[in-house]
């Protein structure tokens, strides 16, 4: 590792909305950081213009001119071994489309070198290093955010798999018959009930198909901070929002331990700090559809790292590697 | 790797019905084998009592007293840290209890050693170095047997997990509400569909539910073979159980995919020789559940190996890292 003559590394984290970059030195101090938008342009060259003017500046904030060693990405739908973004539905400019984004963005930063993963994989590696999942070799972290990522680790690392996309559990099957349609084309997606968007999305069904009372009614539009401020006053509705998502999530997880056998399954993102009302329900539905093995053997650990420190901790984590 | 003086190794096979056994050299070559019933005896001792017996005759036949370096055994339910078979509920003398399989049968063999993994994962080692898997780092097995085993290869090497018991997919859920009761306590697991038994208990269940003519009418007991029998002679019913089974399995393979990305799936056991009826539904149902980037480039592939070769060969290569 040259670390005398390039000491910092860049983490950038990718979401549907929004963009955090750090400059992140070899003891995972976070020198500067800046968020940008990323649904701004439908071109990706657009967006990349903006991502080098706010790296150039926070890189001159920290006086870091000419010491970076290279840039690691945690974007969605992103590939370890090729560079590409794939079909990344969840952002304005990626679509169906392959995007060549570590080639592009090495051609607008002078030639730095730049490792991509999916966001979740970096947080992964971010809470493996830093946070919840210090210590552990087999653990599955998922990410609750506008869409619901996972990065898989196995033996102390991110599992790739064949073609480097592995771990899309958002997108495994939730709900067989007559579910949601997702973002992706397919139908009953655990992310279409898990995520933010998932959980706004039940709000504004279950407002519709009943009439009880709810402090959500007095809103024109319902996101998941309105349902987690509601279920903070006491809502019963928005309780209840939040314990049919920890049902879903924890019938998922059952599953996902008899893939994988994790000692933890990690929860990260914004509705990750709904902990207080999902913690139960997950248990309690992961529990009752547990193989008798693995019954109150398996952790539900929520991540206690700030959000945007553990996406660009663990994305720079990448970039020590190029 | 001592293969002078102890240039064989013993690999046996448990099944719910019957437990095969070998000998086999260096070379992957079977010297002797036989096979005996599992399910003659509630009492774990009295099953070993009987293997010991059947070893004793193979090892002497093969005349390869003394030059026997390990055993390797493939079971179901079987910890590969601990040599324990724990709840083993497909086996008559395993039920809930945990047994400490490997160091009993060290003491009735004189001292060797003995390894243990589930027998999927056997199954996966046998296919990865003799079979349709040779060349692949990435791949799951499914054996279609009694039960529904898997065992899950990531970049070469077999998934154990954090207890050693990844890789139970036959326990995933394959149907949320109103599922079949399995033996494991849970309702709706994909082995109670996709199995030699789920199969069967299909054909009952719409023998029952309808009056649709067909020859399986004429039995008193139905087994999985059957059906394929009346497959094979056009019988409609038998054809449309076959396509349901396919359906369900193609519908768990992309989750399945979506978790490890792998380059193929493996199917192995009894009722993968319906290759003919099974093919076109799996690769139906799975390209129409997985996400874009996945469409048409996940192998669904039948194993080759004869059945009671790849589990022997598979259970034996564990004995040679003893």
């Amino acid at each position: 590792m040259n670390t005398v003559d390039k000491p910092y590394v860049v983490g950038i984290d990718i979401g549907g909305q929004t963009t955090k970059m750090g400059i992140v030195d070899t003891r995972g101090q976070v020198l500067a950081q800046t968020v940008i938008r990323t649904d701004n342009h439908d071109d990706v060259n657009l967006y990349i213009d903006e991502v080098s003017a706010a790296l150039e500046k926070i890189i001159s904030e920290s006086e870091s001119e000419g010491k970076i060693r290279g840039i690691g990405v945690g974007a969605p739908n992103a590939n370890y071994y090729t560079g590409n973004i794939e079909c990344a539905v969840n952002i304005v400019w990626g679509g169906n489309k392959t995007i060549p984004f570590a080639k592009l963005l090495t051609e607008k930063t002078n030639g730095l070198p730049v490792a991509l993963t999916n966001d979740a994989n970096a947080a992964a590696v971010g809470e493996m290093t830093y946070g919840a999942a210090r210590g552990m070799k087999n653990f599955i972290m998922i990410t609750l955010g506008t869409g619901v990522g996972s990065g898989i680790v196995i033996n102390g690392e991110v599992v790739y798999g064949h073609d480097g996309f592995a771990g899309e559990l958002g997108h495994t099957c939730a709900v067989r018959h007559n579910g949601r349609l997702c973002n992706c084309g397919k139908t009953g997606c655990l992310e279409t009930y898990t995520s933010a968007t998932g959980v706004a999305r039940t709000a504004r069904e279950w407002l519709e198909m009943s009439d009880e009372p709810s402090s959500l009614r007095s809103l024109d539009v319902i996101s998941s901070k309105d349902v987690y401020d509601a279920a903070k006053e006491g809502d019963r509705l928005a309780l209840k929002i939040f314990e049919f998502t920890g049902r879903i999530l924890g019938e998922s997880f059952a599953d996902f331990v008899a893939f994988s056998a994790p000692e933890a399954i990690v929860l990260f993102g914004g509705l990750a700090r709904a902990k207080e009302y999902l913690y139960q329900p997950i248990m309690d539905s992961m529990n009752a559809n547990l193989l008798p093995l693995w019954k109150n053997k398996i952790k539900i650990v929520f991540s206690q790292l700030k959000e945007s420190d553990a996406a660009i901790l663990g994305a720079s984590a990448l970039a020590w590697e190029l």
